[in-house]
């Protein structure tokens, strides 16, 4: 069982009606491929926020940038809201039909349309999964770095400006998402940006688009960077005696310049809830999980550097994993935190946190944090892309327990105030969506979401794309 | 002498009146630093393109975003165009009065607000120059890459998503920003971005700031990111038998994800015209100048890479500049290459292309525009930042003759037409200005220019932001 929604996002509620002739129009139009059967229904109203809400009037499948105009021109005419679905990983609410309207899923839109391997591109449909992409491209010795954990869609992962784990070195999907088909609300259309690794023609639509998380167009077309494999890669762990050593350890790391590829900081309980999900005998102390990306050389000399830093901060058992196979095992390690955390609690439902901080505030916002998550009693999982100053706690909740939740709410509140206090964002990567409007009027402030609102009027007058996420409206 | 503007952009040049009410008010808030006096309103009205239209009404040096602010409320209250001006180094018309106003000058906000070193930022005013900033961060052996050649200011540079030399390592402004502080049309101050290096909270307003060119609000405060700087930095020149040999050596070392941090395509004639103006003795042949950065070990491996894949290529004379001295005379010639061009041709005027392209086609672009440039019996200006696909010609005319006009206008015209037939754009790194509005218009389409408008109309209802650029409104 799951909450329904906490009374200060109501306001974005605002349930409206879905015409029988609509539903009438789409089944005309797409047959089987538009759904009123409450199990598909169900399992389009939820993702993996802890809320929920009425699931939607229906699902259509589209396959076709032509079949998602369609759509939107028929619920535009309607004033009917349509939620853009991918592959249903997103942590913030973003599917829930909390104003009604049609779920459109667009997974079944999932073909590599090009490689351009000279050019380091590639243009994929919304619905291909980051694990399909590399295994389609992985016969060019290219491959796409974003790796948010979850095997999201493309799409999706434009939508949310989602990054993860190499981001620290490749950047995020701002950085990475060259030009976008995007279908409006109206139903019209157009296209961003073009294969050029730059561009200083006219307003930057891409990333509008990138991180709009489907209110203000349906991604349609993506046309993403790629990169070389690496000659060498090679992947290291190494325990520490203190978060704060860990953590300054990434610090110094950064500062030197040093391109390291990953490096994730797993607190010391985490690493136990590893050990009995994934069968590893890492050891139970704050740990960095590292990966360097170039030359065999050049993968050496950042390794010494970094074994180097880390030493000087109390770094123990520096252990390498330099074949495919361990390093695979570790990473998938990393992947199932989430699942390793909530079968650490059977029953339990994970209320996820997401700052985002400079780097030299990361420490102070990390321990004072882990404090209080501690004082508080709630079993938690902690751990962050530390490289990039995010890091994210899973305060692990009894479902049922009003006070639990209350407590994880409130520890996530006092935590997003402290990253804003140091000049952080409430959001490295996950979004807004439903959970985080009070926090991004709090950081971005009245002017800003002003103006954020004033373009989504503009853009979709009649509120359709996939309304109340991010503010109100 | 330069030219009126030619008819197809005329539709941009709707004269205002400015009411005199305005100016008194100006005056009275501002003293002498409103100014109505001839030779500072035409030193303002215009820039480094060919376009002459009447100066603007008045010029208003503002020193704060207070200041920004109430020039702003007062041009909204009277409808009068305001027109942000930096160092006045823009390309393609963006400094114009087209629509009549005010100029309103930021180069006197030029300090550097906060550096934090730990960070990697750094927080500047508009009018601080990209030579000033690396001057006064210098002591912390941090530097910020983006050199676009002229000493631009660094709201200038947000304003035109400028990039330049470093930018195949470095990334362009539209990596580089984080934050930005923004006064709106009605003179509203807000900010956009945090320092956290990553974000996915609401929509990015830095990126859609970024590349604006002031039409859709004035910039009065940016944080920056920086950079270590490298431990090691070496520069070579090395001589190509023919343009093709040069590109296709510039295309493997990207293809191979060699992390060289500049590498520059100068053609022979343009050599020439460096050896005459910087006293050089460089050989007049197809030229790469190139630059490494990182460890001296990493710096050594990507320079033995690249001397093997030139030589592959039929690339000579291979020449070391390791000290910094010899640098920075090659990378001045580099950067005088402008004026190198102006002083070859006596009196000439240089109308500068800029079209950027997929790498896989920067050859067949490259030779097929270069053979028509030749053709056409105009002297010109070829080099180019071949790592990203951009380059740019300067078509160097007498601007007394309409005839050569023509042929330059018809040269990029036919070159912007292949670029985008490429999946390239028409822009690299000047912006659209007044120059490029019907080329945006082609590469862009109908929707997305729709798109735009509807964008710019919302944020600036009135049209005073700098009318009449990147589209006719």
């Amino acid at each position: 069982m799951t909450a329904a929604l906490p009374s200060h996002l109501l306001p974005a509620i605002k349930q409206r009606e879905t015409p029988a002739a609509l539903i009438e129009a789409l089944k005309a139009l797409f047959g089987d491929r538009c759904s009123t059967a409450l199990a598909v229904r169900e399992q389009h109203g939820r993702d993996e926020s802890s809320f929920t809400v009425p699931p939607p009037a229906a699902v259509v499948f589209a396959q076709s940038s032509a079949e998602v105009s369609q759509v939107l021109s028929l619920c535009h005419e309607h004033s009917v809201p349509v939620i853009p679905y991918g592959a249903g990983s997103s942590l913030e609410g973003h599917l829930l039909a909390v104003q009604g309207g049609i779920s459109l899923d667009v997974s079944r839109m999932n073909q590599v349309l090009s490689l351009n391997a000279d050019d380091l591109t590639v243009t994929v449909q919304p619905g291909v999964s980051r694990k399909q992409l590399n295994e389609e491209i992985k016969h060019s010795g290219l491959f796409f770095p974003i790796d948010p954990g979850a095997d999201a869609s493309i799409g999706g992962m434009c939508a949310t400006r989602a990054s993860g784990t190499n981001a620290v070195r490749y950047g995020t999907m701002r950085e990475n998402v060259l030009a976008l088909e995007v279908v409006t609300a109206s139903g019209q259309i157009l296209r961003t940006g073009t294969r050029a690794r730059k561009s200083s023609a006219g307003y930057d639509l891409t990333r509008l688009m990138v991180g709009s998380e489907g209110t203000l167009g349906v991604i349609t077309e993506v046309t993403l960077r790629v990169y070389p494999l690496p000659e060498a890669i090679s992947a290291a762990v190494c325990s520490f005696p203190s978060i704060e050593a860990a953590v300054r350890t990434t610090i110094e790391i950064i500062q030197m310049g040093i391109p390291i590829a990953r490096v994730e900081f797993i607190d010391a309980a985490t690493v136990a809830m590893f050990n009995q999900h994934s069968k590893l005998t890492l050891r139970e102390e704050p740990m960095l999980l590292m990966e360097f990306h170039g030359s065999p050389a050049g993968v050496q000399e950042q390794a010494e550097l970094v074994q180097e830093i880390a030493q000087g901060r109390g770094g123990q058992a520096f252990e390498w994993a330099a074949s495919p196979e361990e390093r695979t095992r570790l990473w998938t390690a990393r992947h199932n935190a989430y699942f390793a955390a909530i079968q650490s609690r059977p029953g339990c439902r994970a209320i996820s946190t997401d700052v985002c901080v400079p780097i030299s505030r990361l420490a102070d916002c990390l321990l004072e944090s882990a404090q209080e998550a501690q004082d508080s009693g709630l079993p938690y999982l902690l751990l962050g892309h530390v490289g990039d100053g995010n890091f994210h706690f899973g305060y692990l909740i009894d479902p049922d327990s009003a006070d639990e939740r209350a407590t994880a709410e409130q520890l996530n509140e006092k935590l997003v105030r402290r990253a804003l206090s140091m000049d952080g964002t409430c959001s490295g990567e996950h979004g807004v969506g439903m959970h985080k409007i009070g926090f991004l009027q709090s950081e971005a402030g009245d002017a800003a979401i002003d103006m954020m609102r004033a373009i989504k009027r503009t853009l979709d007058p009649r509120n359709i794309l996939n309304p109340g996420k991010i503010f109100t409206l």
